[in-house]
């Protein structure tokens, strides 16, 4: 692991505080961290060190608690506050100082920030030298808001970075999970064989939150599900699951093949819009026998805001492998439990000779989940016990925290380390992000000159009846375990 | 279920004891059995049937204890003792005239006792009218010596009866595990197309006894593995495994499927037994730690004996699915552990993307355990959990016993109530009989003239250093875990 320092842009802010600290502290408990490597956290307002440690301290508090005290010494020793404020040239000018004195083998600019700041703390690490080849820069969502902006971000960060100097992080590719999945696909030849139209009925991807707009309203109705979740989690997870066999882990190997199948996603026309997507925004409702409000009376909403709460999809791709295969994509807040899955519906034996109760539909899944908790199982068709031929579901099991007792690495603690040794295999690239926004903007746009609001659902649901009735064309059905 | 009058002939013995009547008991007990239906066990000596019913009421006494005595009584009231001897024929006209006067709506005639006595039995069962259209015989194994006796005795048996009056039983086709086997192979879509040489790499078929011969020592060292284990159950376990889809679930649909599997099987020539089969014979060794004698040591063996008490084949099925698939088959007394597994090992991936310890031989397997308990468990690697991309072993597990709380038929109680209810699928054709000795024969034979002797095995262990050398020629282990 190589020697690093680590300007965190945005080091007093919430993600920094919640999510890339806490992973930091975890990688350097668990002995990851070079020793002499540094973190200097950046705000824009004056203070100390020391000031920054104990509101830092107080904020981690909570996580801190099975931490020996002199695991978090030996950690904040690494820390260092930094005022960068992107107005004040001569901030950076300093931190650059700071930086380049020490000459370590690797910097990482993490840029948790807005992202309008983006290109003018861009444009200071270039004019200070913090773009040298050494130099890795890391992009938190959002990056834009379609593809105009996306492409002006992109293009303008690429004045002063290299492509390959870019993480851009969607911390869904960090989960175990979603690594496994390519471990099950690639490391066996068990389930390939499988994996293509012949054989797969639909595919399912879901991502529900329980939770609400959480006191950022003001972003989120400028923005909506489709551009927080669709556009790079879900396609992302899309293209995990669909991707050819790369012919190498080597980042560019697996990126080509995730390319592949964004290119090859099968536009959806405004005439399509309606049939093959569902808008829905949430209403009041009870999330675990609690009350919430709906979506438009939360703080920062508009009262008449048509911006989606939840979105499903009904996406397709062109390709030999896939064609004709549904990847049905659904994402929500306020839904009826937290979860994130992919499910691989096989299809049904061509012809039955096992008897079956009616009632029973084809039970052939293999459901990957990625959230709550991490689990594989295999549903399928057992023979019922006793003196009968007649059919019953069951499953294969894996449990992944039951059956590997070892300590996992989370999302942000295995993207912060694969920066640090320039890996940018589960970093998305800037092509994969032009061909997201130009299979998402249609939906967007068609829904923006629509005269038809979102449908309503209940918070605490699984949303508007239509994205059910998504399914019931086709004659299939969400896979609803909960 | 219908009325019906069984005639035990052999109703004294072991099986009678052992077997027979603790499955009809377990039926009545579950009211599987018509209240009218009776049971006459026949003996060669006098009894009456209070002397009858005590003696088996001590036999049974360990499985009683858990019954409600009501119900040992209720079912006792069905049965009668007969006495039947052979050659007796006024014995088989008063029996006769027992079943015929009540005129119940299916007769079954179960011969368990020795083969010699199959086919005078079966004469006065034709003489006293005992083989009508509603008449069924139950043979029970061995059927003859070879592919000649076994033809005489099935050509005997066939002046009597039609041959869809005949039920050969072989119990381990009225496990339900086996039966599982097909309703997973054919009541999912997800195993069949894994199902063939292009993804499985061999299959293994394994029944291992920890028992020796157990006071049979005369009747075994006629016989030998390969009469009593390979042609029968084993060959019968791997048609289930190999046969392509039945049409449906009827008696000849799959027996049919069946016998192109027993067609198939590639002869194994005189100059090929060498190369592709082992025998072996047990030497004084321990199982589960407790000291037991060689075969050779054994009560009613000769003392030169040649017979094998362990065989390890090598047999391979020409046809378009299984073409260069080794079926790895695999019995023996005296083993490590009392197992019977089939296993499908699939192919390692072609191309691998992962970095793997080279001490992780392929590990997708699917593993069908029969006894001595039931499940399934598929092998797979997943990513090692951490920051790696390395992958390690794991399982899906199936456990039926504790995944389905109901009461589960043994093979004998479901096969006695197939013959109640005229189903003939579990039961082996005639034709399937004649196959099993014509690829079975020249490997006896090839045995019987060679110079060398079976080969050394320390009892308690997985049979003779050869079984290993066969499958390690191919690149290929035994799957073993204990």
């Amino acid at each position: 692991m190589p020697d690093f320092d680590m300007v965190l842009v945005g080091g007093t802010g919430d993600l920094a505080r919640r999510k890339l600290l806490p992973a930091l502290f975890d990688a350097h408990r668990a002995g990851l961290l070079h020793p002499a490597a540094r973190i200097l956290a950046t705000g824009s307002h004056p203070s100390t060190t020391e000031e920054y440690v104990a509101t830092l301290e107080q904020g981690m508090r909570p996580g801190l608690e099975h931490a020996p005290p002199g695991d978090w010494a030996s950690f904040v020793a690494r820390l260092c506050y930094v005022q960068a404020d992107a107005r004040q040239p001569e901030h950076f000018d300093a931190l650059a100082r700071k930086v380049l004195s020490r000459q370590p083998e690797v910097v990482v600019c993490y840029l948790a920030t807005a992202p309008h700041l983006f290109v003018p703390i861009c444009e200071q690490f270039g004019r200070t030298g913090l773009n040298q080849s050494n130099v890795r820069v890391v992009l938190e969502k959002p990056l834009g808001h379609d593809l105009d902006s996306n492409e002006a971000i992109n293009a303008a960060v690429a004045r002063y970075f290299a492509e390959e100097q870019i993480y851009r992080i969607d911390h869904y590719l960090g989960k175990e999970s979603v690594q496994n999945l390519m471990a099950i696909r690639f490391g066996n030849a068990l389930f390939e064989p499988l994996w293509r139209r012949e054989w797969v009925q639909d595919v399912q991807i879901t991502i529900a939150e329980e939770l609400g707009v959480e006191g950022r309203g003001d972003f989120y109705d400028q923005t909506g599900a489709l551009r927080d979740m669709v556009q790079n989690h879900l396609l992302q997870l899309l293209c995990m699951v669909a991707m050819e066999p790369p012919t190498s882990l080597t980042e560019d190997a697996v990126r080509d093949e995730k390319i592949k199948i964004l290119k090859a996603l099968k536009p959806i026309t405004p005439q399509e819009v309606a049939e093959k997507t569902v808008r829905g925004q949430y209403r009041a409702g009870a999330i675990a026998g609690k009350p919430v409000p709906g979506y438009l009376e939360e703080p920062g909403i508009a009262p008449d805001s048509r911006t989606e709460t939840f979105v499903a999809i009904k996406a397709e791709i062109a390709n030999w492998r896939w064609a004709g295969v549904p990847f049905y994509l659904r994402t929500g807040k306020r839904m009826q439990s937290r979860v994130a899955e992919i499910v691989i519906h096989f299809r049904d034996v061509p012809h039955a000779i096992f008897p079956r109760p009616l009632t029973l539909s084809p039970q052939n899944r293999l459901v990957i989940r990625l959230q709550p908790e991490e689990s594989i199982r295999l549903y399928f068709l057992v023979k019922q016990p006793g003196d009968t031929v007649a059919l019953t579901p069951t499953s294969l099991d894996l449990d992944f925290a039951n059956s590997f007792k070892v300590r996992r690495a989370g999302a942000y603690e295995r993207l912060l380390l694969d920066v640090i040794r320039g890996r940018l295999g589960l970093f998305v690239r800037r092509d994969e992000q032009v061909q997201a926004w130009r299979w998402v903007e249609p939906i967007i746009d068609t829904w923006a000159d629509s005269s038809l609001p979102p449908k309503p659902y209940t918070a605490g649901t699984w949303g508007p009846a239509a994205s059910s009735a998504l399914l019931s064309r086709d004659d299939a059905l969400w896979h609803e375990e909960v």
